[in-house]
């Protein structure tokens, strides 16, 4: 079965935000076997929004709205809904007592008349009870498709999908499993990657899908396929997969899963019941702040240095200024020695450090902008690499974190 | 006149990836006047993308899509543009020589025939030169439409739009003047907003549209309108602004300009030749991560530290062991004391600190999850204030950073 998405907002058109909430959505449709077959992305605009429900009527069994369901005079989805349903407001009492509750209990002030309006929902609609937020989800049907509008606000989204949406659509449709699993690669790139495998690739059943994803000195090799047989499944495409991973054994560092690598250092981390610290120059903190984004970091992180000043290193930390002075501050002696001396400072087991110059000028050292130092320190040996990950400052420092976070797990996963 | 972008991949449609295309290219069409009307994305599949091409070719003016150029098989979208456009191959001198520098210069070996294929183009396109990739943009049209395609490597694709899109659609249609004006508020829901202005509102313009965006603790209010006059079109837009902003000077914090907060710390650092450093426990090293985002930032962040664990804030930063046994680590007392001795360890004038339980757990604290204090340190002044920001740590986090960067431009712009 198929799924359109449809998010309404003039602020994603004119590219003020970033429409996060159709990936949450494709990732929770996904594993439920939904695929979905387009996202549309439409302005605050009634004729507009008509359209777009029309055109996905007669594409998906299934549309998923969100935005414009505010207290404000923007806001139209709900308006829009009741003229292509052909309905008319009725007031729900459930959705009254919820918003009365939450300005009583969070906002500590009175409703306003136009807080109490959300209320008011379309007489044909189910209502979707959203626990953090005064605007209700709605799910209604028409010519065999389901309608669901949920606000636009990712957290209230994200909650009425998993509490309210995702159930309904399990109960109702029958949906086949969709599998995807994804191979992660360095060193080498795409077309490379195809003239290896491509014998393979051509023999590859048609039901498996095989796609190649570059991004920033990584290639991801994604095989998807459905089936209403799970195991079958499975079986299938893991089977080519551990045929792909044996071919491409020098490049692959492992798949892709519902965790991020940040998520499974903190798994790996927890198990050896290990510690980490970080020190980040070039990358001025992103390791940091993508470890400590996992609930839990504290048990095992204890914390971060960023001497972004080269004096820093060893005023701070204790690196050795004649390191600095024989190697210069891009290197991988002073990347190793800062990682060590993190372990010190921090009384830690794990360090990762990075020295390098993300750009666009070179500021104090020796090398050509791109070029990163990375180094982790565990209790038996400490590794380190020198990169060149080329130009542009976003791009190095991208490269950097991730470069960090797999010779990171690599070491734990070691030691 | 009206665009219309098209992404392609199901890395989109899966949730794999998120898609930054389409934001960079609706700023950039937004800035010399063009309407984007609709984003679609769509799956690498023949069908769908020759319905998505016919679909769009009724809507708009100009058609931008992105992705599927890639070198490998699951690339199809130049095969399908040939039969949209009922065209043939044929090979451009000017972008194999690209491809064959590319190699000689970058990658460091010989192409490979898939590689080379990359410049075979359709006959009817004018080849639009790609700077950072083997694949080359094209320029099509059909029924008055144009359609532009594009790598959807992130980076090749700003070059080309850049250097290549923008000045032929700017030399190719008329184009009236786009104008968006935002304030940025908070401490009041957009509800509350809405009840204080909207008389205001009753009698705005209807050429100017208001737009409400709430979002982690802040409610954004955009004004946007166009017209062929670009004088009258700013004049009518900041007149009706100035009457919001004053009646909401209670809340309002400025607008938001094309740079973002982070760009304006750093401008207001380098007018007052000044520096930084930044303390963060909660926050985890977001802070230090979008302030050296920006280029140039060495000049003036002299560094950052993540005392994760409380006695590392004693150990390396030196607070006061009495201070957190007094008032609990997470207190503006314990907030101030780390922002003090932060601009002594990195010897800076300016320096923001956070301490707060981002949850899900509480830790060693006595308050609530959500509980955030943040201090600002400056040469003449200490600023603190404690806040709730509610539950779900990605939100505490965010909403953290924001009023942290939201208090450091205030007095920084204050001293």
């Amino acid at each position: 079965m198929r799924a359109e998405i449809i998010t309404i907002g003039d602020e994603i058109l004119i590219g003020q935000i970033v429409d996060t909430n159709s990936v949450f959505i494709s990732k929770e449709l996904n594993k439920i076997g939904v695929q979905v077959y387009q996202i549309t992305s439409i302005q605050d605009d009634r004729v507009h929004i008509l359209n777009a429900l029309k055109d996905a009527n007669e594409r998906v069994d299934i549309v998923l709205v969100t935005g414009g369901l505010g207290p404000t005079k923007d806001d139209i989805t709900k308006k829009t809904f009741l003229e292509y349903f052909e309905d008319k407001l009725v007031e729900n009492k459930a959705v009254l007592q919820n918003i009365k509750t939450i300005f009583a209990d969070y906002v500590g002030r009175k409703p306003l008349p136009s807080n109490l309006e959300q209320a008011q929902v379309p007489s044909k609609a189910k209502v979707l009870n959203n626990l953090y937020g005064t605007a209700p989800g709605m799910w209604m049907e028409k010519n065999k498709t389901v309608f669901v509008s949920m606000p636009g606000v990712p957290f209230e989204m994200k909650g009425l999908m998993e509490n309210e949406v995702i159930p309904r659509i399990v109960e109702k449709f029958n949906r086949p499993f969709i599998y995807h699993k994804t191979l992660l690669t360095y060193g080498k790139g795409e077309s490379q990657i195809e003239d290896l495998i491509k014998e393979w690739e051509t023999a590859l059943p048609s039901e498996i899908k095989l796609a190649y994803l570059p991004s920033l000195g990584r290639v991801r090799l994604r095989l998807s396929s459905s089936n209403t047989d799970e195991l079958l499944l499975k079986q299938a495409v893991d089977s080519q997969m551990d045929v792909l991973h044996t071919m491409l054994k020098d490049i692959a560092i492992g798949y892709e899963d519902e965790s991020t690598i940040q998520s499974r250092i903190s798994e790996a981390l927890l198990k050896k019941n290990s510690t980490l610290s970080v020190v980040e120059s070039c990358t001025g903190g992103r390791i940091a702040s993508e470890i400590t984004e996992i609930a839990g970091a504290s048990s095992y992180f204890k914390g971060g240095l960023i001497p972004y000043a080269t004096q820093l290193k060893c005023d701070i930390l204790g690196v050795d200024k004649a390191i600095i002075d024989a190697y210069s501050v891009v290197s991988v002696e002073v990347a190793e020695d800062m990682a060590m001396k993190s372990n010190k400072l921090f009384n830690t087991e794990f360090s990762v450090s990075t020295t390098g110059i993300a750009g666009p000028t070179k500021g104090d050292a020796h090398d050509e902008v791109g070029t990163v130092c990375i180094a982790v320190a565990g209790p038996e040996r400490v590794v380190s690499e020198k990169f060149n990950f080329g130009n542009t400052r976003e791009r190095v420092i991208g490269k950097a974190v991730n470069k960090a976070f797999e010779m990171l797990l690599k070491e734990i996963s070691k030691n």
